[in-house]
């Protein structure tokens, strides 16, 4: 009888037989040892704070090849779910959701109640508890453990004191009855080469017996095995003083299990591991809760978010109704935090996220300089843009409420200062001075926000406000993009065969001057240069640029058309975008390895940028390249660092400037405050609390720096906040075949933000680099960025359901429990008033456009006349008052997790913003 | 008490009360009624060849509201799959796999066990049934179908002769006990609104009780609805004849079902509707396996597949040993079905297939017609590919073995082509005759090779043979689109800002000449003709074709230069391959209706053909463009439509064709063959057998048809033909809610594929139409035949695994029963066999290639010394020898549908042709 390990090398037998004793056991229990007899509870209660029962392993070892050739060999294993040996392919199946045969678990629990059961048996080892049933016996059996034992990859995935339970089943032809043992050890004792992996066993099930038609004992072995691995069974069974507990255990598992008709599944199917699994939680008696830790998976964030609101019980948002009090509570709240802020960044993974938030921080830095250059005619440009978020950024990093924030130029700010700049140009005023009154006058506003705790107010802003912010930033990003592509086409026209924009002729200065010079040119670019031989002798064909070098003037409609740029810029600009967009694709891929895939996705838009410029150098054309500044000084010539308070306007303006300061104040409120509600969101289970009021504080602060240095504005930026958040994820190290990793918690600190910006900073000298980068490149990659953050949000995946029969529709929660009508509904509205936002930003009346932005949290107050409490709870969330409005029993969601559909419900109602790379603001 | 309808209008209330008695019932059966209690099997006998039994549609009626507003509603229903009421959502849930709690089947069963049976209840209806059991009552019952049953959609999904079995399941608080109640009436009568579609009812199941915790009597009732969907309860309690029958059936239900354990599972999670079910008949004894019809799913092609092999006894590869005996024979199989061939085709459904089928070949005309005249120098050209395509498909259709093929030029026969004309310019053969006296030896080869009944050694042709051939193919066709397009930017080369090919001028002929001319057109055009001031009177930078329009030369190191065209054809030719890509894509979208689906997926070419010529036409640039005749006559100046026997060529070289003769016919019986083997496969279910022999006589006398006249040389393309079928699919329509339609078999006939024909020949007059065609678009449909064709073979899914992580890869049943390494052997030599034949082709030994073709089929053999039978069954086919090789039991493969990837499982061994439109052959 061998014992046969599947590993890493094929089918090597392992050394040791085990040859289970197979003859009658000793069926006498010891009941002096196991918990009192009356019941569980008496005994839970003296566990109160006693750590978690440890990971059950559990292995079948099936005896096979009787009556020629006997050998013991494991054919199943799980810990949370099963894998089969698939013997054939000499490997682990992948892990799947158990299924059982009715029959066999009846068959079992007969077998048991009929069988041996030994709990709490104090065998110090098999030996001995071998020889306490069957006396003849060798004693090999306390070996070291096994080279593939240790060897064995699953051993890394079982966390340190998990015990093993190992399930004996096989048939034995001289058996006359099948036979049934349970022993539970007192102490568990490590078994040789018993197990795969060397750990101590605690449990071991017996099941031998006579010839039986089809896979008796394998489905026998396999239901005690699946048994074994239900978490309440094991809690039930290492408390199990006799028979009649087991049998009780027995029986409650099979009260609950899930029962799939014959004729509408297939037996042999294998259900994939589902995404989230049901509360184990709901299964325990109530005394039993307080002892499980955190080993069940958690509640999905739809279940979490039904119970409680977003913004339920966060003390962040209560107001104390004393002058700045929001602000001393948030400092007061931050500072024991501070250390901790430098030591928790001691870790590898903040050096990646450095590199990743960096490279989309100057990415943005260079795009937006570039975006408010045009904006402002000059009056700040990408040296603005870098000095500015250098600045700002490690600024806030160092004094701010929550330190994951990225500061950045955001879509809004940048529409606002366009329309500020057109103004003072109307009105002929010295913008920057002007700009200067304007920032101190929404600074002063800040400051009196901040006094008066008006950020309290964010709990107003539910998903509806954010999701027409943002959708509205990604439109915004989409359209400026393909509009600058398209303007290139009229810079680099295209050259129809028709259009006569053909000719370009080099003409040099004086009737015959020059004529040594042409002469010189002439033998060295025969083929190139043709002189005419009808008296052209001092005009050349040479191309416009040489032809200036040499001292010629270039004359003709074709000199300045640049033939084969339009075409080329547009492929670059396709191939960018696209390219962006597979590699983000690559996370969820079956290919590679995952830290490959992972390294793709999360450096895709730097990489796509590199393919283009690649592209553009292999080609060499001259595409339009970025602009960078050559020189360390204000992009408006003859400006000194610090703006003069007044310039050539009248004193009276630095009044009038608080009326457009007013309409920024809001609009730097709902863009500060909406990006902080969405990092500060209770799923990303942030443990250092916010800091609403200090945020806004600092915000005006650097808002007054800013200002006085005429650098841009910044607030708070979503997506690569984010973003940032996201590459500080911590996970559990996925411990079970088949789990998947459990979220813990985002790594808090402010050192990651701080080295970016100093990096930010430093890159004011990469100008020899950074020219070298295309135009349509970048505006590709802004492109990609506006549609991965608008695909992000809810609001797309309704915008979608419009266009999908009821019947494809995906199985969504939302939609097993609100009319679809009445999802088109409000689907419709949003739409409308982004439709409207959009038409207000682009007239005249554009400046009204941050009270719009507000107007959104009025016509979602609005809606609660048109939706119901429980509807909008499914489609939006609920404003405070209303969380009070509705019954605590609708709160409680029917919970059903479609298996194949789970992600998109999940979709749903997840934030889905770690799946953004770059911000759009 | 009323009963609620959801309906397409939602909510409406049916005007029907159905007040079911709810007291204690007469507990008494009527035993005489029903089948004689002596077991079921003697009344079975006697039903032998009687119908099948009939559809049961069930519904769970609960009574809710207790005590203030009792009101039955409907909130369940059964097909085959469950569809729960969405009360909120006010809909129906996505049908899916029903799942029960085992408690709720067990107390379903003890209730009736006490409870009351009624079997063979000879009411006539509710009325007299509720009399016998409660004689208070009205007598409204016999109502006409209401408004809301004739226009529940349901409705059609149902089969005639479906009958209804309703639950009736609720709490009526003033019940002692709970009551349980089984009623099968001997006749089903229809009770006007009890069941949402008017329909008989034969069972019903009463479950009423007092108050009980939870959802206890939903849960039953589904437990019953659940137990009375299933088709083997049904047979069974169709023929119960007392409550032994009933319990023993819910009993042997039981046994089956298949048990998620509570902590893996979420109870409430919806399970899609499987891909494949079980097969029924297994559950079934063997005498009532032979009453049942096929109204249970079919096995699947994988379990087919391994049953038995691909040709293992279609009659038409049996030798007959006599000469030409296997023509005669397809010729007596094929004759009586002739006069169906046409009339089958009296279906809306040929007429589509006739529009997509008719656009494919005429791309591939138009396409292989190039290739053709680049190949030949003209010889053939786009011409004589249509005249060619025409003539041939349309005489193959008429008279072949399987008129389902659409003939076509193919790669391989295109790439030997082009040898033998360089073949024949090296020396100095005229070309035609010389052709023609290959066609004539072809033509006897073949006929010889029918005459020995060659065509069975197709046995010898499996899957291994198949994908080497295909890949060949496809890869050929990437390689070319490819180089093409790339050739392209040689025709127009790409301006750099370095190089001096930029000017061009204008010059007239004389000194002085032409200068009125100049004069002229100065005034009209002075913005885009600029004339020199320096001498410049008799030349101009005007551009070249209106240069010289006007008399003048264009001279000029850029004359010749056509700007912007090398990126634009670059832009149309990836424009259209990933439209063509993402519309294929748009039939498995979850957006708009299948019909919409299904038609942007099949015209997926055609649509991107359009959108080329869209883009071009809008932009209006000189790229290149189809080159299409003119006028009817061949393509080679000064030949007639016969090509004369001789031409210039000593008469001994009519012999010497003999030889490469040889190796063509080796390529034609290859290349025709493996066609047919792939379109004769088992799993299209084609009823009127195919014709292997008769097919090879087609061609062979076709290919001395168009050798005479110089026409392109057709056998039958793949990819095309398959396409041609898929279009032809007979489907049953989906009957229950959830279930997939069955693939029914092929609409066989000869009418689609002569209308296809008839209308490319009179596409010869397309010229002025065709001539818009831009060249880079058809070579990026090219581009997508090859990735297409080449992404639908296992071969191409085992390349694939080599670049997944073991973890990742699907759960394929290959891979369950072969271990990695070995597959990964089988698709390295694949792959190394491929090379060689890509090597060879393109090397000058490339005249051998049919011989290297045929020996891929040696290969094959060789590989039954390296992998074993078992392996090679799942990895290719058995040859024939092989077959009687492997043991029997070795072909009962463990069959595991995994939910998630049935697909991928099915994709690796289904043909998956359909997947592809267009012929790459």
């Amino acid at each position: 009888m061998e014992m046969k390990l599947p590993g890493q090398e094929g089918f090597e037998a392992s050394s040791a037989p085990r040859n289970i004793p197979s003859g009658e056991l000793d069926s006498n229990p010891d009941p002096g040892t196991g918990p009192s007899p009356d019941g569980p509870s008496d005994t839970e209660s003296k566990e109160l704070g006693v750590p978690k029962d440890p990971l059950l392993f559990i292995q079948l070892n099936e005896l096979l090849g009787w009556p020629q050739a006997l050998e013991w060999r494991e054919t199943g294993r799980w810990v949370l779910f099963e894998e089969k040996l698939e013997v054939a392919a000499g490997r682990w199946s992948a892990p799947h959701v158990p299924t059982l045969a009715l029959p066999s678990l009846q068959k079992l629990r007969s077998l048991l109640a009929e069988g041996l059961v030994l709990l709490d048996c104090p065998a110090q080892s098999l030996l001995e508890l071998v020889g306490s049933t069957h006396p003849r016996k060798a004693s090999d059996n306390e070996e070291a453990p096994l080279r593939e034992q240790c060897q064995n990859p699953l051993r890394q995935k079982l966390p340190p004191g998990a015990e093993a339970g190992t399930v004996l089943a096989g048939e034995l032809g001289f058996l006359a009855q099948p036979l049934g043992a349970f022993v539970r050890l007192r102490n568990p004792v490590v078994l040789g080469s018993l197990t795969e992996v060397s750990l101590p066993s605690r449990f071991f099930c017996l099941l031998l017996g006579p010839c039986m038609l089809g896979k008796g004992y394998h489905e026998m072995g396999r239901a005690a095995a699946v048994l074994l691995s239900d978490p309440q069974f094991q809690w039930s069974v290492r408390r199990a003083s006799n028979l009649h507990d087991l049998l009780a255990a027995l029986d409650a598992f099979l009260e609950e299990v899930t029962v799939l008709p014959p004729g509408r599944w297939d037996p042999t199917a294998r259900i994939p591991p589902p995404k989230c699994l049901p509360s184990q939680h709901k299964r325990l008696p109530s005394q039993q809760r307080e002892i499980r830790g955190p080993a069940v998976p958690r509640l999905t964030s739809a279940e979490d978010r039904h119970r409680h609101g977003p913004h339920a019980h966060s003390p962040e948002l209560q107001r104390t109704g004393r002058l700045f009090g929001g602000l001393i509570q948030d400092v007061r709240r931050k500072v024991p935090w501070y250390p901790s802020d430098f030591l928790d960044a001691l870790h590898l993974q903040c050096f990646s996220a450095v590199l990743y938030i960096y490279l989309a921080t100057v990415t943005n830095a260079i795009t937006f300089g570039g975006l408010l250059g045009d904006a402002t005619d000059g009056a700040q440009g990408v040296l603005e843009s870098f000095l500015g978020t250098a600045v700002a950024g490690a600024a806030f990093c160092l004094m701010a409420g929550q330190p994951l924030t990225i500061l950045s130029s955001t879509g809004p700010v940048l529409v606002f200062e366009r329309l500020l700049f057109s103004f003072s140009r109307d009105y002929s005023l010295d913008y920057l001075p002007f700009r200067l009154w304007v920032g101190i006058w929404v600074a002063t506003f800040c400051l009196v926000l901040v006094a008066t705790e008006a950020s309290v107010l964010v709990r107003y802003f539910t998903r509806f406000t954010e999701e027409g912010f943002c959708a509205l930033i990604s439109l915004i990003f989409i359209y400026d993009a393909v509009g600058k592509m398209l303007n290139l086409t009229h810079t680099y026209p295209i050259q129809k065969p028709g259009s006569s924009a053909y000719g370009c002729l080099c003409q040099y200065p004086g009737p015959g001057g020059n004529e040594s010079q042409w002469i010189r040119t002439r033998p060295k670019d025969r083929d190139d240069i043709v002189s005419m031989d009808l008296g052209l002798i001092n005009a050349s064909l040479l191309p416009p640029p040489e032809c200036t070098r040499q001292g010629g003037h270039p004359r003709g409609p074709g000199c300045h058309t640049v033939p084969d740029i339009a075409f080329f810029s547009l492929l670059l600009f396709l191939t960018s975008f696209f390219f962006a967009m597979a590699l983000k694709c690559v996370k969820t891929s079956r290919f590679f390895p995952s830290v490959v895939r992972k390294g793709l996705s999360d450096f895709s838009s730097v990489l796509a940028i590199l393919l283009g410029c690649g592209l553009d150098a292999f080609l060499g054309l001259a595409t339009p390249k970025l602009m960078v500044p050559r020189e360390f000084k204000p992009t408006l010539p003859g400006r000194g660092w610090l703006v003069s308070p007044f310039g050539a306007n009248p004193w009276w303006w630095s009044v009038a400037a608080a009326l457009p300061a007013l309409l920024l104040s809001i609009l730097i409120f709902m863009d500060q405050q909406i990006t902080a509600v969405i990092l500060n969101r209770m799923e990303y289970r942030l443990q250092k609390g916010a800091g609403f009021h200090l945020d806004l504080f600092c915000v005006a602060v650097l808002m007054l720096l800013t200002s006085a240095l005429g650098l841009p504005w910044y607030v708070s930026a979503t997506v690569i906040s984010l973003a940032h958040m996201d590459s500080l994820r911590r996970e559990s190290r996925a411990c079970a075949p088949g789990e998947r990793p459990n979220f813990l918690g985002i790594r808090e600190q402010r050192l990651t933000g701080l080295v970016v910006f100093i990096l930010t900073g430093a890159s004011i000298f990469l100008a020899p680099v950074l020219k070298f980068i295309p135009m349509p490149v970048l505006y590709g990659i802004f492109l990609y960025m506006g549609v991965a953050a608008l695909s992000s949000i809810q609001f797309t995946n309704r915008v979608k359901l419009l266009l999908m029969p009821a019947k494809h529709q995906p199985d969504l929660l939302l939609l097993r429990h609100v009319p679809l009508t009445r999802v088109h509904l409000f689907t419709a509205i949003q739409l409308a008033c982004l439709g409207l936002l959009w038409i207000i930003k682009s007239t005249p009346a554009a400046i009204i456009f941050p009270l719009m932005l507000l107007g959104l949290v009025g016509v979602r107050k609005a809606l609660e006349r048109v939706f119901s409490p429980q509807e909008l709870l499914w489609l939006d969330e609920l404003m405070p008052e209303e969380e009070r409005s509705i019954p605590e029993k609708g709160l409680e969601p029917e919970h059903s997790f479609s298996g194949s559909d789970s992600e998109d419900s999940e979709l749903m109602y997840q934030p889905k913003a770690p799946e953004i790379n770059i911000s759009v603001n």
